[in-house]
């Protein structure tokens, strides 16, 4: 409910009596690459490949290129043009509100950040009880020149050192890690679930919400018999990323919570097939 | 879908084959508070108290208290538990899943933990555009002697100076901060709505999604007029949960990014009205 | 260098011609339980029991209470109290700061909070290759009726699962825990080094900064001959702290990121021997 | 102390003895952009420009390119590489180190990240009472092909909105910001006291630790009779490294914690003079 006047008695204005600052021509010659909002949290639904819907709750940065000669950008019609799309957000959704910010904001580029959760049914390997696990998406949406959207999945999963096993009498050390794959596809790539399944393919065994003794038994022997170094999961990953002609360009990367250290083992590697 | 055979050719077995470990007499006479899981994303249907309807998603904890004698409690019920409440979240489920937990868990005492974005829609004080804004919800719910559920909500607002405003020729600075309420009530008490409300009107002026200019000169003014220290924003809130019979325990406080600083202004109170 | 002259000619005024609207009289009638500063980052020297010294960053929170009459507390003073001591800092210097805040400012009670690495020399087990590990130390010194000081660490260590081992045909998941005790002492308690142990002593295995071959070996074979629940670890470590007289108070927790799933495993207990 | 026995009775081994699984040769032909390791907590002794020295922590990562045919690198060399060089860390050291991972490692490319506070003695601009302000600098230096050192420095300052000033009666919200420069020279460039400056210009006002009231007044002023959009400050410290002929390349931006939103602006633009 608006509050139209104001405390103490000072007047209120209409939009059109009130100096419009931002408008006004800047003289230092200096176009900015980016401005706009960061840290907003808006929920979004998300229609997945298979029709199914779920909703859940984005992390969004929203920016546009401002010329040399405009002062400043118009801040509020950032969160306007996000409001009249989080309603029914997907792929198509995600370029449209940055081609909609382009348009509204009268610029030549525009992008749009959204992280946020998804949420996978996944049933345990032996007692197939289900329960939901979290994957983290990124998507970074840019309309300017040409349009192109980036997906970004960070997936926990189990990794067990060769080396360990190799060398020791019994068991060897295991940890949580945290795989990620961006991509940048030239037609319709994969969706986030089978994303998410190469992802764990590259693992030592993947993770899941419940699992029960037999479930455990099997997680532990499948990543005992499936040892991998950091630089085994990104190889493992690129390779499955190289096989796919739909995707142009993609980052993979691996971070490995050591359990026999404080700090943490990491690899990387970018490709661009284009 | 479960894959019921193991790699490498290993024999799968049954529940009932595996030795339970948990379930053995520990002998250290070392009972234990709370032990459970940390860290669960889930997604969580919040039903409001005007009938209203948002899904968003919560950071999860469920502990159970651990008598003496056990080894060790069974992980994979928390998750189950959850997951048969998540569908329809409010006030009472909350309470039910510590209930549920207690009951499904064999324990005396269970506590269960959620902290979520809770999404209002507010309109600007002048043009009254709507936009979506996040506050931030814990509800803490324990079942045990007897049935206890807190609730805290943190509210990003506007406070600005008034040892600033007096002592200077212009302006007073001004900075985000983010106030919060922890209550306990002994009936019904106030809903998220009505505590961010009074959480609001402690600040200097409340914030808001979509500010247009006339919006923009409204709070920039109610501010101005309104001038507050940190420890007058936990005063004002006190002196409002202090007059609500409904609640008989609080925690207020109150942390300012203060604007000419690298550091915070914080300030907090607890009260215990029983 | 002071600057002592206005942007725009406004004048500068002497701190006496200025009004202290923090010293007036407040009628709300709601004392405060603390008032300060927080998320200040500082420098601190650390004088370890054996004598040695180290230099490390501290995230310090000062307080006060604040008697009801009283409308403000003098925030620039916390500041310049912690700028005087953080050159030689050891248990006692942490609660003599408590005591100089409430001195000057003038308070009934006054509390400090710091947080910092603190770095340890570790010799990996077999190779004796040595390295730096940092622990989290957390020290609370409040002084009012009685001078109280608690000191918390938290220390990266291994854990590896009793059940996965005893069910599975080959190895067991291990991960990454992090254990910590928080310890108030009657008389004067375990230095950060001897906690250390303590924790460490609870666990699977240690951690290391620097682990040749040979130390791999030995800290996955360690770790498989002594697998601990996350319940056994709190226990061992009460164990420990019950036998020592010093100890009044304290608290364990150990939080262990699950190698076989994406959220955490959780226990803690807290022991008054008073 | 090294501990040369295992525990239960378990052979120990020589580094000789051990298969050395990170040596084998890879086949999956996918060479590794970087891999090591990452979130490495270590004291760092920094000497300024000026001579004086002083010593923070750095949060490490460190990493090299590995070929397509080699199976893994070396983790524990990371940390002695390290610890060989923390002691007396300046700009040269950085790149040093670099290369000694390079060579220590057998890589063709190499580099170091460094993340740490460091501190500035400030004086307040009217009484001159000095304190410490924390600034974050991060290092990234690379020796492959070529050697490259880029700095980025993030300083808290204040930022005044000019439109709320004009359209508003009194007052004009401000709030903390976090404006950040990265630059890469080609010749000596600024030190850090020297790029803080600049950073610190391109805001409404700086902040300071320690405020006395007459400096409170000071700064109030000084933002008010200074108002600057987020695309004002990037854009005022953009013109600042195009003038200085030994910046080859930037980046700067700002996020304003604006005081009305729960959300931030953001502004950023790179440049390439090269």
């Amino acid at each position: 409910m608006p509050v139209p006047v104001s405390s103490n008695g000072r007047k209120t204005s209409t939009p059109q009596a009130l100096p419009d600052t931002q408008s006004r021509t800047d003289h230092r010659n200096v176009a900015i690459d980016r401005v706009g909002v960061r840290g907003v949290q808006h929920p979004l639904t998300v229609r997945a490949a298979n029709g199914t819907v779920q909703t859940t709750v984005a992390e969004v940065g929203m920016f546009v290129a401002l010329p040399a000669e405009r002062k400043g950008t118009h801040m509020s019609r950032f969160l306007q043009v996000l409001a009249e799309h989080a309603a029914d957000f997907d792929f198509d959704a995600a370029t449209s509100i940055a081609r909609h910010l382009r348009e509204r904001l009268d610029a030549d580029d525009a992008s749009v950040e959204l992280q946020f959760p998804y949420f996978l049914q996944k049933a345990a390997p032996v007692s197939g009880e289900t329960g939901v696990m979290a994957v983290q998406v990124r998507m970074s949406c840019r309309s300017g020149a040409v349009d192109e959207t980036r997906m970004a999945i960070t997936v926990p999963a189990t990794s067990l050192c060769p080396c360990s096993k190799e060398i020791s009498e019994g068991g060897a050390h295991s940890q949580r890690c945290h795989i990620s794959a961006e991509i940048l596809c030239s037609s319709r790539g994969p969706t986030i679930e089978q994303l998410v399944g190469r992802i764990e393919g590259a693992a030592s065994c993947p993770t899941y919400a419940v699992l029960k003794r037999p479930d455990e038994k099997f997680v532990t022997e499948r990543a005992y018999d499936n040892p991998k170094f950091v630089e085994d999961i990104v190889r493992d990953l690129a390779v499955q990323l190289d096989a796919d002609p739909a995707i142009a360009w993609y980052h993979v990367a691996s971070e490995n919570f050591e359990s026999i250290h404080g700090h943490n083992a990491y690899a990387e590697l970018t490709r661009d097939k284009r």
